[in-house]
């Protein structure tokens, strides 16, 4: 499977004055989306910052075509876009459950930092990482 | 003028385990820096939310270059970068207070809405706020 | 049932940099778990809402036992401690999914507020409310 | 001096759908105030924990007893309500900057902890950090 679904039920405290969801909390639920798809993928985010690798936010762009509001759920799509073992790209739809709707678009990019904060490639000094990422990202590819 | 700029200190609750700021805040600061903007403009929000017009984000980029970390402050520079009555364009600046080291760039596009969340012309329905931003946006172009 | 109970899942936006989750999470769980609870009971706070009756949050405490950490899972035990058709309060236990053992226990107050924000009794102007929460809390106290 | 304040002006991130701020926040608006206030006693929170000692919270309450809105700012009024070398207690009031209405009252309880999440004797291990708790601990006992 080339594509994760996450489901996030909207939180009051994740509402604003207008009455929808704060934007901010879009950027957040694309993390836990990341989370659950790297899970599933077999690369728990917990297992690998303990094996002294992290992986930070160079870049995030979201769209926001919709609005969300508290009693709603939604669905995370997550998505391997590019990958090459010193950089990872993603991409995400938000989807409201009910009605199948898109209400965010958004994408992040990512490099692989050791404890020290220094760029590491994974093909070398993590390859059963690398060859996770790299077989899940190959199948996303067909 | 056609810069602001707005000062943030960092707060402990903003940081991750990574121990640095997490990236969502960031765009949180973008909000900050642009209400700010909007109020040293003449053009308090909450004001503008009072009278019935509402500015969402419709889209939000941000590049992170240095991680920001618990004991900084930084400055965030805000600019109007396009504006034609219905859309707003803003750009923004995250700039080490102590080093004057960029940290991170950022852009976010809006509307306007009313209060049965459609779009509004400012020129049509609100011409105080509409000359207001046309004049600071102009301003910003030479 | 007279208890609830509500899982989550710990999000990395919510450690900070003591590499623990901050301890202003724990009272949003209160209240993520306070809404599943209100749902379970019949009474989904979204609809609360959009029939006119607000439940604001008039008091909070939390005792933090021990840390969570990214990775972990926690149960939220929630349970109404005592109900006056004007007042409400609410007990909880976070306790570790894997453990068993509790991390933070915590109580909440409310009232409930009208559309002006003025007090309200539910059993005078929501009286199917009432009668679901009286009924629940009785079996609380059995 | 035995009291601190610090202002914070209300963001609109803060808001939520009640139309008000989120009472999640008020906590962190405590953090922010205690931060403050032990900058201010010379005793920097980020110097602390790069010292190797770390103050967790170990206990939370809040009252609210006055809604903040956005546009308001606020006054956090702080105070070390105890201290005895191993644990710390403070005091918090929240003033609505423009009337002077105590809008929220609060108090928090804390120890302090070693790199291995240890407790720590302030006066045996830290015994410059212990002196300028006590004097101003018993300053504010006058």
């Amino acid at each position: 499977m080339s594509e994760y679904t996450y489901e996030h039920k909207v939180q009051y405290y994740e509402t604003d004055q207008m009455q929808v969801v704060h934007h901010s909390n879009y950027v957040r639920w694309f993390e836990e989306a990341r989370t659950v798809c790297l899970e599933q993928i077999g690369l728990p985010y917990d297992e690998m910052e303990r094996s002294g690798v992290m992986c930070p936010v160079l870049e995030i762009n979201a769209k926001y075509l919709q609005t969300v509001r508290f009693g709603d759920t939604v669905s995370i799509r997550t998505r391997i876009s590019s990958y090459n073992s010193v950089k990872l790209a993603m991409e995400y739809e938000i989807v409201n459950h009910r009605t199948g709707k898109v209400h965010c678009t958004g994408t992040s990019k990512h490099c692989f930092l050791n404890g020290e904060y220094k760029p590491v490639s994974l093909r070398r000094e993590y390859p059963a990482y690398h060859e996770q990422l790299q077989r899940i990202y190959e199948s996303t590819q067909k």
